[in-house]
């Protein structure tokens, strides 16, 4: 089966695509994975400024909010068929879309009822493409009691797994997230949750010192003659949210622009260059993440895989491993898979299993108090095809939702 | 395959529930259906009023819209399970639930992307249940650039193309909408739009007068003994929707509360009596829709079948038959499917449609520009099962989605 995934992060960059082809690996319960291609496609500024506004001003007037899921729908579709274009490919190269959508509202706060909202209409995408489209992964999770993140967990212990080494899979994203793999425990033993801000706070300020013209500060450049200031750093360090007991997720709504602001403001009062401010601020983000370790992690840990725009930030990854000086710190781009494409590779086989019926969660990791099927299917023009193609075939055992499936994914070429 | 359909109208009084047995009807590319029960739970009036509150406000707070999405979709679990019980039926009794969900915003104004929001999370619902639940039907027919309603055509023609008779289908909802059933020309001849105000202006009178003790016109009491003011008549019939021509939806945020207001405002300010405003909202309501019929209907029409809250308004159905006397005015209950279970077995029906991967708008009645599929299915723990049933069977035959597959819908008992 052929897959594609898209998704678009936190900081609304982008569309990312990956076309995954799935087959059943060489033992029971395990997957191949063939990846074919994958590729970034900017949003419309105008579109991506209304969606960080919304974020941002936190209520949206209906007709807006009911208007965008629908616009951002075609934009999704729009990306694909420039994907299957630019690639040389078309429709019928593809069977399934696996859409992660733009999350507009991520609710955890205690108290109220979890819940969280992405939209990018997948009814849009099936119509202008033809092709069934599951969307909408997080929700099911976040029925279930979990947090509906990270659900990237699921790829992390199916690729990582060990039976020799403890490893951490730590995705940097617009917010971090750590993935934990015990060594000998397979994918029953991952636990993960969110360590704080990714790239939030240094996008912000290279936002702010470069007057927009940077998203982001690329190869360091802003953070790298700079010195972090450390008594700043440890007063960002005592949000309450790093002393949180996981499982744990947050998001836009707590380290977003204001939080980023306030740092900023403070760094000024202190007369902080740009340089030492930018280094500030990168430091804040590999130390929030190494202290999440040793506050939260396995005892001893042997290797930590850094994927997400974070890893392409050299200032950042060696204050990552100065942070962590009995752990090797490498790129997730070192193992076969690109960095750029986990998220929508991540979606790819989410959606995979969502077709097949199985369950892709990993309660320890969201917090949930089941194993539960993720998402939701559109069905498009092709889709009795692929039912039909699915159930008539005797790969389809009538295995249960409430277990894991899989426990196995490899990468093949 | 046993179906439970639910619904909860624009009024948002509560959630209608009915479970259908679908099986192949005697000829080719027909279904019977055999409705087992139905019933309807009230909202809790908190939840209700959240609802009302926000299509009235237009505008929502994120975190409010993302929890109410969940908490509504727990509403309609529960309405599910009290539906279990008081029919003394398990999970295991039906295969499959279809859920309307409640709209909060339908947007089909000139200029913007037609799109429409439907809330109460069907993951919440499948996870509650453990039965696969489709839902959010209006989306792909507006994805095919359609107005996302009305969707009961598609029963109304399945029940009632004839070979004699030339027929309206009127739903009197909140909003009031009419199908037209050509005598000769199948369900491929049906067309349909929104009349106007259902009850929407009525209950508005209701509560009112009674200072909220009464949320409708019960037996048309309040209307029966008062005069009609034509003059307020003919003026409120002035609004440009009635002139515009179809295909045409609306809903609250044309015919709402704002609207029912000014009307109330202006019938004070003539000083008429509350009997004589009530029976003039009556008329409004009745003359609107056999308005709709003189300008856009066909030329003779021989019945007029009423469905909706509306039918059990003697008051309103006596208009109805007063303005169009060369027409017989019955209700929908005179042929065997209650009334108040039509548009919940309308959503059994679509659900049913989805998971065989078949068409189930009707593009001239909704405009859109192609038959499309409708629906979301989410996995529930019954997911394979199901899906196995279904597509190892000869029913499943791989017809093509673009194309309508049934043409006869027949109730058995």
């Amino acid at each position: 089966m052929r897959v594609v995934g898209m998704n678009s992060g936190t900081s609304v960059d982008g569309i990312n695509l990956a076309l995954c082809e799935f087959s059943p690996g060489p033992q029971a319960n395990t997957l191949s994975c063939r990846l074919l291609a994958q590729k970034e496609y900017a949003h419309e500024p105008a579109l991506r400024q209304q969606v960080l506004r919304l974020c941002r001003e936190k209520h949206a007037p209906l007709d807006e909010l009911t208007e965008l899921n629908f616009v951002l729908g075609e934009a999704f579709a729009a990306a694909f068929l420039h994907f299957m274009r630019d690639e040389g490919l078309t429709s019928r190269d593809v069977d399934l879309i696996a859409s992660h959508g733009q999350t507009i509202y991520h609710l955890v706060e205690a108290g109220r009822t979890l819940s969280t909202l992405q939209i990018g209409e997948a009814a849009v995408i099936a119509h202008r493409t033809g092709i069934t489209t599951v969307a909408d992964f997080r929700v099911a999770d976040m029925a279930a009691g979990g947090q509906g993140a990270p659900l990237v967990s699921f790829l992390d212990a199916l690729l990582f797994a060990d039976d020799e080494k403890t490893r951490a899979l730590q995705n940097i994203g617009g917010i971090g997230n750590v993935t934990f793999l015990p060594a000998r425990q397979g994918s029953t033993g991952a636990y993960a949750f969110d360590t704080g801000p990714g790239n939030v706070l240094i996008d912000y300020g290279a936002r702010y010192f470069t007057q927009g013209q940077a998203g982001f500060d690329e190869d360091g450049k802003l953070a790298r003659n700079g010195q972090p200031n450390q008594r700043l750093v440890d007063e960002i360090l005592a949000h309450p949210y790093f002393k949180q007991t996981p499982p744990k997720t947050t998001g836009r709504e707590l380290f977003g622009d204001a939080f980023a602001e306030a740092i900023l403001t403070t760094a000024q009062q202190r007369q902080l260059s740009m340089e030492d401010t930018m280094a500030t601020l990168t430091t804040v983000t590999a130390e929030s993440i190494a202290h999440a370790y040793h506050n939260f992690g396995p005892a001893q840990i042997d290797e930590v895989i850094v994927s997400g725009g974070g890893s392409y930030n050299p200032v950042l990854m060696a204050g990552l491993q100065a942070a962590l000086p009995d752990t090797q710190v490498r790129s997730f781009d070192t193992v076969g898979l690109p960095a750029s494409a986990k998220e929508a590779v991540t979606f790819a086989l989410l959606g995979h299993e969502t077709l097949y019926g199985r369950s892709a969660n990993l309660p320890q990791c969201t917090g949930a108090s089941a194993h539960t099927i993720l998402g939701k299917i559109t069905p498009g023009a092709n889709y009795l095809r692929v039912m039909q193609q699915l159930f008539k075939s005797e790969q389809a055992e009538p295995a249960a939702a409430e277990q894991p499936y899989l426990n196995k994914l490899t990468f093949v070429n």
